[in-house]
């Protein structure tokens, strides 16, 4: 259905409450605007068939995928408001979009008159809201491939004994409406990753579910997979239906018996498919079946004397509605899901090799902007396309692993702010720069972040700096018990800033993968995260934000290892695999301890030992000069604090060889 | 019922699982057990009356108290198993006992063989145990005053769908059984404080509760009370029903337009009911009304058009049964538990002030230990007598906060120990001896612990004492953004244990209140605590124990106040309210930064400003001695780890004017 474009003043966009206008006075509104008054009506049509007084439409796709396909922005494509995050629900007579305070704006400037804006999230607000819009007995329609099961649960209590009931249509009607102007699903080759990437061939990944099913104390028969990745690291295959992750729509249910892959089966090749030994039926044997069989297939199988195993996190209501529950096997996350958490050894390497040439790009990409930022010649977006030019330049690589980060001054402290091409700022010595990217790579995902000065930064911005430092040290550094929770242990990263008064209003960091997810759950340190445990990877990301003004964030990954303590036990630390040096024109040595530094020139040598040689063997010798200048070991430097001063003293008078 | 204790071996009580002894081979048992064949015949006789398959008698009383009154102990007297945890479920054919580990040997040692004990905790065991031993379509009966809300609904949900049915039966079976032999429920007098000893006036108080009740979003028309310690702060009312706290069994139901009282009339004087203005019926009248009558009353209340808020944690199942749902407002705790956490001005200064007298108990004991100990006379149980005698010479004294931890050497690593008359350890200047106590004042509720070592200390005890000490400082020194919860900020009080693999295995801090609970809710560091607020009381409390040796724990009580930090913001930190110094014989100097020693020789010049004229005034003179020397600043030593080197040698060069 096509839609045009209203052409007006941005601030008469406020009248819409006030007077009521309409379509025919479109020379009113902002020209982001998108006319949805014939979409809606064509939806609100699609609603009296199914006998719905309002109909849902999520931010989500079928598999909670972090970035989801064209073709399954259903919400963006109806409102107009294409924000990543925001529910939409439309009644007989109104429609409205639920958003947080980061899209209030966006909203306002592309919905048209057809939509309220409430600027609220959860679905509290959005049952409130539909009580008093919908009649007793109505019925309220939802895809059920767009509800999570705790989406739904949510909905279900919020309306019961409301006389209201929740409808679960399985074709989507906005879908119906989009009909031919809705963009293809992706039907690009379905590719098995070369041995050489893969930590263990998926004979042995099933194998190894398997006895996971085998020894659970509620004995699964199955285990299905729904989110994408899961999917794609049992069979080491990829794909790139989503953006940023190489991944491709998919289900699996592997059994005690077989293994159906729902995919579309014209997508893989005649090697793919022997590699996946799809022309047997056995228990080794992966069975094709087509992808829009997936929920009468559940449905059939859960016929039988089954259990099938779930991650919670991950299965919409589509799926879970099907199961009886006595055939229900819950867990939080899928048992692939917990063991994709700790990489194995060969993994680890093969993630930490990314990380190196991850490394050339990143300080390719800052030896050039430290010779023509000065020249007034960089600004946001180019600086994020040579970025992007620089990391695809490397071995293995994939393209972005999400969309970089490129940000000057003020813009900073903006969250999620990514400059377009329209829309950027000229890169100045005067000002800070934070770079936020990372690359998919046949053998690793990455993600940094580095923040730079050129110039002559502020005290306070060299304070705020080396606070977000020693955070990011004071964490990496830590020594804990094995099976800690991240969220246990996050604050040692605020520690050095709230001392100031300052913090950051984010989370700490997250897990990430082998070609995979660059934000790939369940490790971190959110309270739903898993506990930590050797082998998996983390990032520590510490900032700080001045409104206005800048923004400081320092990201590394990180992998837990061992500790060695002093007595016996089992303890863990981290070990970061991020190899750039730190702008030293904004650290403060003053303000850090002899650990500090000491972990600092530490953490510089092994950037040394891993970089350095890569750089010269691909004759990058300017930045390998670079390199040796950056990380030159840090010396303490006369302390400015009072509470100095003792220790000063007292040592002297040590050395001295005077008793004290 | 009388019960004989059966004369044996008690290494033959083995042989109950092996050989089903019965009561006629009474020679065979640990004189420790009680025969409870009786009791138990009786009880089975009260579950056939009531057509039951099973009865579950938990270890808990009404109204969730940590520390039960005799006539409670209803699970110790049918099992003869005392400890303080543990379920027990009777039969038809069997009795069982599930406990945790540490009362493992004990429940052996007290249990006769009609028991089986269950080394497990928590619903799921029990039920599980409880589907192989009763037959389909069995009742379960259970005194729906002493399940809490959660228990019940866990018990529900484990027995959903197993044609196995819970029956509530608000007539105790135990009790009947009991009968007169039953110890009799408390019946002393209750009493007002003095104004000078609260923190407001009960009238203020309650209209306190009644604005958040016109305030809160679902307008509740009562407030009800289950928790004695909330009826006793909201009407400042004491009595000394339960040992260790100042309660009386009671509820009250504070509605819109009523104050309701239930207890026991009979104990209120004439002054007390006249204070409490009970001769009348207006909405600032209190009303008495029989203890036992509440579940009818409220059921009664709740037939109108009313809306009862509840805290879910401390209501229990015999009370939540007869209120509608829709009826219900719940939260986790009820706004008494959420105003009492937040202590006012004048709480604070009450609660300050009994801890300066109760450091000077605890000081003269410590003077007295370290001239006595080395005489060989003094045991951990006359120790923990004489301590408690000191106390009790304290001005306001109302006894301990709870059983006195007195342990000496390997004793101080066991949990939960306190010395007996006949069964305790000698002090020696040869062990550390820890010394974890409190008392109840009038103005407030202390809580302190102290380890100390008289002779020569081995390295490890050193080293292992100053990281439980700068565990402690660190957490006491923290400043945090307000309304951070505990659980993010605790393992700061653990960071320099793990450096070196040790830890310690309990929480690290709990409330504590105006001579109320020492154990005081929602406040602390768990994950089920409430957000950290400016005027809380919180302990912090770390330790180390090595089993089999020693144990060491430092607890400090601690006012959460606003931090000033360099730049503007709302950050808290603590101020420690516990003034007794830590033993100078057991710190390694040379493991402090200078941040640690500031924050120390500045709590100690705290410790001499608060708690020397206080000596001096009482002509403590020997005491005051004894806290000058134990309070001289601490200075800081040649540090012996490697870490140190390059900031004395930078720091010399600095202070020699060298440039580095």
């Amino acid at each position: 259905m096509a839609r045009a474009h209203w052409g007006c003043c941005p601030w008469l966009v406020l009248l819409c409450g006030m007077y009521k206008i309409t379509q025919d006075v479109h020379g009113y509104l902002p020209v982001t605007v998108v006319n949805t008054t014939m979409s809606l009506t064509a939806l609100r049509q699609q609603m009296q068939t199914q006998n719905l007084s309002a109909y849902i439409i999520p931010d989500t796709d079928a598999h909670m995928n972090e970035y989801i396909g064209q073709h399954d922005e259903r919400r963006a494509w109806i409102t107009g408001f294409t924000g990543s995050a925001g529910t939409a629900v439309v009644t007989m007579k109104k429609a409205a979009v639920w958003t947080d305070s980061r899209y209030w704006t966006q909203a306002e400037r592309q919905m048209d008159c057809n939509w309220e804006l409430h600027k609220e999230v959860g679905t509290t607000p959005i049952v409130t809201w539909l009580l008093t819009e919908i009649p007793a007995g109505g019925h309220v329609g939802f895809d059920p491939f767009l509800l999570s099961i705790d989406t739904w649960e949510s909905y279900d209590l919020a309306l019961q004994g409301s006389n209201r009931q929740l409808v679960s249509i399985t074709t989507n009607l906005v879908d119906l409406v989009w009909g031919s102007e809705r963009p293809p699903v992706p039907n690009q080759p379905i590719y098995a990753l070369q041995e050489a990437f893969t930590g263990s061939t998926w004979q042995e990944k099933v194998s190894g579910v398997r006895s996971q099913m085998q020894k659970h104390q509620k004995a699964p028969t199955a285990v299905l997979l729904s989110a994408l990745e899961e999917t794609a690291w049992l069979f080491n295959l990829r794909a790139s239906d989503i953006p940023y992750n190489p991944f491709f729509y998919s289900y699996t249910l592997l059994t005690d018996s077989s293994i159906r892959l729902f995919a579309n089966k014209s997508r893989f090749s005649s090697e793919t498919l022997s590699y996946l030994n799809s022309s047997c039926t056995g228990p080794m044997c992966v069975q094709i079946e087509d992808y829009s069989q997936v929920r009468d297939s559940i449905q059939a199988y859960a016929l039988g004397d089954v259990r099938i195993w779930i991650g919670t996190s991950y299965t919409m209501y589509g799926i879970y509605e099907v199961i009886p529950k006595e055939k229900l096997v819950t867990d939080t996350y899928s048992p692939v899901m917990m063991t994709k958490a700790v990489k194995n050894s060969k993994e680890q390497a093969l993630l930490k090799a990314s990380h190196v040439r991850d490394a050339v790009a990143v300080i390719r990409y800052l030896v050039w902007l430290e010779k023509n930022v000065p020249k007034g010649t960089v600004d946001e977006f180019s600086g994020a396309e040579l970025m992007d030019k620089f990391r695809g330049e490397e071995q293995f690589s994939s393209g972005p692993s999400f969309e970089t980060i490129s940000a000057s001054g003020l813009n900073a402290a903006l969250a999620h702010y990514s400059p377009t091409k329209e829309l950027n700022r000229k890169l100045s010595s005067d000002e800070m720069y934070l770079l936020d990217s990372g690359g998919q790579y046949w053998d690793g995902t990455t993600d940094i972040t580095r923040t730079v000065h050129w110039g002559t930064p502020s005290a306070f911005q060299k304070e705020a700096y080396t606070r977000v430092l020693i955070g990011n040290i004071d964490l990496s550094r830590l020594i804990f018990p094995a099976a800690t929770s991240g969220r246990m242990v996050e604050a040692f990263a605020r520690r050095a800033l709230w001392d100031a008064g300052l913090n950051y209003g984010h989370g700490t960091g997250h897990g990430i993968g082998n070609f995979l997810c660059v934000h790939e759950w369940p490790v971190g340190f959110q309270s739903n995260n898993i506990a930590m445990a050797k082998g998996m990877f983390t990032s520590i990301e510490p900032g700080y934000y001045k409104d206005g003004e800048f923004g400081i964030r320092l990201e590394d990954v990180a992998l837990v290892v061992e500790a060695k303590t002093k007595y016996p036990g089992s303890y863990l630390t981290f070990e970061v695999v991020s190899f750039v040096p730190y702008d030293r024109n904004l650290i403060d040595v003053s303000l850090l301890s002899p650990e500090h530094l000491q972990y600092l020139n530490r953490y510089y040598q092994t950037i040394r030992e891993k970089v350095g040689p890569e750089l010269q063997r691909r004759q990058l010798l300017e930045e390998f000069e670079w390199l040796q200048q950056h990380t030159e070991p840090l010396a303490a430097r006369a302390p400015d604090t009072a509470s100095w001063t003792s220790v000063l003293v007292v040592s002297t008078l040590a050395i001295l060889g005077w008793s004290v």
